[in-house]
């Protein structure tokens, strides 16, 4: 059973997860690790995953079976186990819990070489209508207190298969980052009475320099306060808090968009490996007038080294005025 | 100039690094970089560094020329600026400061192919007695807020120079970790009057099962909360809240320690890539009771992915617990 742990200190939590115990020599052998071979995750091995929660699939196929076009599964290797209660527990100064909660794979295509980047909007748009029906199911559990989506694209970005995919985790807390976001939104809200995101969305309407491309409801921008080269945001032009509870015409919109920008940063960066993630209002805040829904995507390029680790500050070589101008000039 | 910006919504700095410039095509060539050649930190070749701020050398060698066992120099490509006054300006809804700073650059040894886990013990605390000779006179600038020792080791730990060094940064403001560092200290002070790292230490000196190691003056654990495998937390026994405040002798306990560290970590993952950290006490709280100076060392074992940008949580596959085992059984 994995285990979580805070930190005395900081209070940020740890998943010591046992269920992929690494011994030295295993992390030796990682980077010479090739993510090639069998793939679980094609059309015709639908019995090398645990038993779909979700598919889309042609009439009249079962479960399990060839004929789908996205299937949600739950990871193989979770971080966190679903089963059992939450149980809360001290070792002398310290706090830990069981880590309870769920990790699901969202097989995005049945074909291995496609990607976000290069499938029909239509696929795009599904990925995004499977988010969306996951994170209101597992909301249903009681033990839960936030959903994460988020997507990790090759090797060096932490992808361990080539095949696309998108991973769902509900964990028993609201973790760290977005809390202090949710926090930092309302101080915003509390002191101008207006939601800092949609201050953000006008401002960069407005300026033009670090906006990339918008459509009828969507914006991508290269954010102010960029960590990462080539760092972009997508966000809704309207206030909306919870990425489950959006008009449906939206996703439409969002998945044009999304797709939009995975192709310019292929394009621009030549492929590279990327991590994105959505956030998401957390469960009690839902409907909140401080806090806006957005994706964050993040392109692998620089790495976090002992002055990030150190301070909690990024080093940016790239202003985002001008990763947002290689942006718009590509395709 | 370098551009310090603020993120509106979590209030983390980023360091905007136009000297650093970087376009798509440096990002694609990257990875294939190679950092041997040419060492402008040799000895033998002191021209091709900024002139040294400190040195430790051969009686009647001048500054800048061979002679040396140690040398502090700025650093030729640096974050921030030493140079102006702070400034600090709005553009909309966002705020920013020019990035006013020192950025040096600690050499270690002469020699190419020495690190800290090879070097004989006196040159290991020659390198503390030069971290904290920097740090008192660095913290005489009154535009600084805080100075970070920080050392990256290997290609994917961020380091861009073979040649043993480690990197001192001194900032405008308090960082964020830092300032969530303290906070939590703090608070965990105000509720139980003891300091938590002093809670640690004796916890850790009881349990055992995650001491590494321990002399006369301090201890290395592996933290119960640790984020990544082989994490390794060294502490001093009496609280220090500043590293540079300590009695003479505690240095020399200190390079112990230290080296007898970076000898496990070598041996036990085949030299792995790390990055350590010194978090020492901010200006304003010195001599609290509440704070307590400690190293911070992460071998690069584990990838971020998108759930730990997503969350800021960690995944750890090792228990701090076998990682401790594996250390202990070294050497």
């Amino acid at each position: 059973m994995p285990e979580l742990r805070k930190d005395p200190i900081h209070g940020r939590w740890v998943i010591i997860s046992t269920e992929r115990g690494r011994r030295p020599s295993d992390f030796v052998l990682e980077d010479r690790r090739s993510i090639g071979g069998f793939c679980p995750l094609c059309e015709g091995n639908e019995d090398r995953t645990p038993p779909e929660v979700l598919s889309f699939r042609d009439n009249g196929t079962p479960p399990n079976s060839p004929g789908w076009t996205l299937r949600v599964v739950p990871n193989k290797f979770p971080a966190l186990r679903i089963e059992g209660e939450l149980s809360r527990e001290g070792e002398g100064i310290y706090d830990k819990m069981n880590g309870i909660g769920a990790h699901e794979v969202v097989i995005e295509t049945p074909h291995h070489h496609e990607t976000l980047a290069t499938l029909p909007l239509k696929a795009v748009e599904n990925v995004l209508w499977a988010y969306r029906e996951r994170i209101i199911d597992l909301r249903r559990d009681q033990r839960f207190r936030y959903i994460l989506v988020f997507k990790n694209y090759g090797v060096s970005a932490g992808a361990s298969l080539e095949h696309s995919h998108s991973q769902i985790i509900a964990l028993p807390i609201v973790p760290r980052r977005v809390s202090e976001e949710m926090e930092g939104a309302k101080n915003y809200f509390q002191y101008k009475d207006r939601c800092v995101f949609c201050d953000i969305v006008r401002q960069e309407l407005q300026q033009r320099s670090r906006l990339i491309k918008e459509n009828k409801a969507f914006l991508s921008i290269a954010p102010f306060a960029s960590r990462f080269p080539f760092e972009t945001w997508i966000l809704p032009k309207t206030h909306y808090p919870s990425f489950e509870h959006m008009e449906t015409f939206q996703y439409g919109q969002a998945a044009q968009i999304l797709s939009d920008t995975l192709q310019r940063i292929s394009q621009v960066l030549d492929d590279p490996p990327f991590n994105y993630i959505i956030h998401t209002s957390s469960f009690p805040e839902v409907d909140k007038d401080y806090y806006h829904w957005h994706f964050e995507i993040m392109p692998k390029l620089t790495k976090m080294a002992g002055f990030e680790w150190g301070t909690g500050f990024y080093i940016n070589p790239t202003p985002p005025e001008e990763a947002a101008e290689y942006m718009r000039e590509a395709k």
